[in-house]
């Protein structure tokens, strides 16, 4: 997405969005689960139903507020397949993103708790399972096929509504729940609560979002091997 | 749609265009049908509403990926109304188009029940009624007029999000919930589950669509005589 | 919205865009209740949700497709409106407009019947109530002001996902979940399920909405007297 | 988002434009909460679900009709957010807008209790807590932030839809279910209905937004520390 970002802004500045779009990313995911199991007891359907919701809307606002700062990664596989695709990040860069990533998703899941009055404790809950880890694989390779078929097609603006609808979308079709996004779950250890994710099962869900990812830069080769230079959109 | 297409796509990538794309669009039918099941089992409105919600958001974004490529059909009736309507595809091309739209969407079922370990089995849920293929007409016909109304005005840009709103509305007011499409109803006979359809109602459901995609090129031929050229939208 | 109404539509096109349209709109208002009602039978908001959350995105699909033929009325408050507002649409050209609309009104709840196997009978729901009538007047009068202020700022291509913005949001805020237009109005009495309306109830609501559309048109012509002919939007 | 309003427009028209819209907003807020409290009696989820889409589909209406003509600011803390960051609105100016938000506020709780049959009291609901003050702050530094991301990088026109989707993820994931609007918040002092606040909590709901509108200006200096003259979006 880094198409949208104006060449000279400093690092810093970007470090900063990706802390910040990241922790709020985070802070969205945990609360809106806080708030949907406090309210929908009855219906866990209802409650990830409000759970995605409040995630798609809340992407919409955050890939828009921040693409002309840092790209509005928020999500290391992103910044990864980027450099993959072609961006000319350094190394530093890269090692930079991923890190501000990984703390503003932890901050993010801490902050979510304290406004709910919960206890920062790591999660319990297992999501192990062979079909989620396959969720996470298609989740994510589709997340990175959907935004560099924007980028490559001078589509990088629609980026905002088209990725929240396909995490909204994937939210449910997939096992998992689609997490899709390595410094998301790490973030998600950090809340024993609807949204959280047992450390126990974490490493092997971001091993599958990174498969996912190489697969989804697989998957721009085959379809868009050249970068057009088109505007439309 | 394929007005989007730029022109020098060879056939074998819009072919595989348009069976993972169809295969990604059934696997989000029948996999959120399968999550919804599961999650909301005291309600049937709020499965269908989970189940339409994942759908329209998935189609918004799995059109703007394909619609570059192979124009995302992901369907043979607008395949065949394409052609109908004059887009220069030859027979073997739109023989190859329906038979890899078919073969994802089998493709899809399958992924779909592995992700939520559910046995590939075939469908044992009766929709034969001639209400429900009453509806089918009139969803199909729906689509092909959004689509060519869009087309024929210059606006195919906003395919996806109104293909999405279409079949979103198409799901509560059609009483067969809108399967508008061949190679999905050929799909969704391979799981028993929330979105599955008994290989003995899917003839007749498909019968209904085909009439359905005739009836909207005459009215697309009605409303819209001639291919504007404007480039609105 | 007609300023998006190439000039040369023949009139027996435009009706019968206005016929189709507003039956089809219809046909989702009721049918989509229909559906609600039946499968979320324990909880009525449940049903208000889904079916309003159909009328939405219908409204989306319908007014894109039919906005270049007819300018997407659906509606005699509309017509009446644009006419009040400078539109050239002759006396003639108003009363068909009205007629087919309220034509097409009472073959799109008969089409609903028909499809959910409900006998066409008249509606017993009384809705009678002054603070329904006063919700009827706020919801017709702001969805005047929403299309006219689109359509006076240039802006009259966003119409259809704003009015239906509107009309999703005032399906809520209003007591009467906003019905906004005579001839759905006169179409709803055909049907004795979620969306119908008691013959007695109807006058008083076509007539709210009609002091509506008149203070509708107040309002657009406080805020934007002048037509500004910028292409925005 | 007063890029967008032409320059010429007479105060006494952008007061009006301020006063409907605000009282619009808040009739829409109340107004939705109480449906939804009446029709889903038995889950506070799915009651704040329909009320937060109430909102967020009023939000995109309103911001678009009324941005041509006053900014839409239809807040006090974004009229006085878009003053710190350089508007050019006189003191008396803004001492009009935050004065007409407020009576619109008013009398948009008195027309929403008047529509559903319930008398004016001021709401007995007690929402003060740590956490969801925190959330106040939260919710109303990202509205500033949202609102002045698209404004200074040419993309105003996007800020309806946008604006819409922060404050329904907002809803979701602040503890407070986020008012982030003072006027808003002594409008719905005078409701004794779902969507209320107690006088007792208000003043420190509306301190919290003050605060949080400042540390929103501060991420704009940060993120967007130059007006950018691109036009686009």
């Amino acid at each position: 997405m880094n198409a949208e970002a104006p060449t000279p802004v400093p690092l810093w500045r970007r470090l900063s969005a990706e802390f910040l779009g990241t922790g709020l990313l985070v802070a969205i995911v945990v609360g809106s689960g806080i708030m949907a199991e406090r309210l929908s007891s009855s219906d866990v359907g209802l409650q990830l139903l409000e759970n995605s919701l409040a995630t798609a809307l809340g992407l919409v606002a955050l890939i828009l507020v921040f693409q002309p700062v840092s790209g509005a990664h928020l999500n290391p596989v992103v910044t990864l397949a980027d450099r993959a695709l072609g961006a000319a990040l350094r190394p530093s860069g890269i090692l930079g993103y991923v890190l501000v990533q990984i703390a503003g998703a932890i901050g993010g899941a801490v902050l979510a708790n304290f406004m709910f009055g919960v206890a920062t404790t790591m999660s319990t809950k297992d999501r192990l399972d062979t079909g989620h880890l396959l969720g996470e694989v298609i989740a994510t390779a589709g997340l990175v096929l959907v935004i560099f078929a924007l980028v490559r097609t001078g589509r990088a603006a629609l980026a905002a509504p088209v990725v929240a609808a396909w995490i909204g979308a994937a939210y449910w079709f997939t096992s998992s729940t689609s997490f899709a996004n390595p410094a998301v779950t790490i973030g998600r250890m950090f809340s024993d609560t609807f949204g959280g994710i047992a450390p126990t099962s974490a490493p092997w869900f971001i091993g599958a979002q990174i498969i996912g990812g190489a697969v989804g830069v697989g998957l721009v080769l085959l379809f868009f091997p050249i970068r057009t230079v088109t505007s439309k959109g």
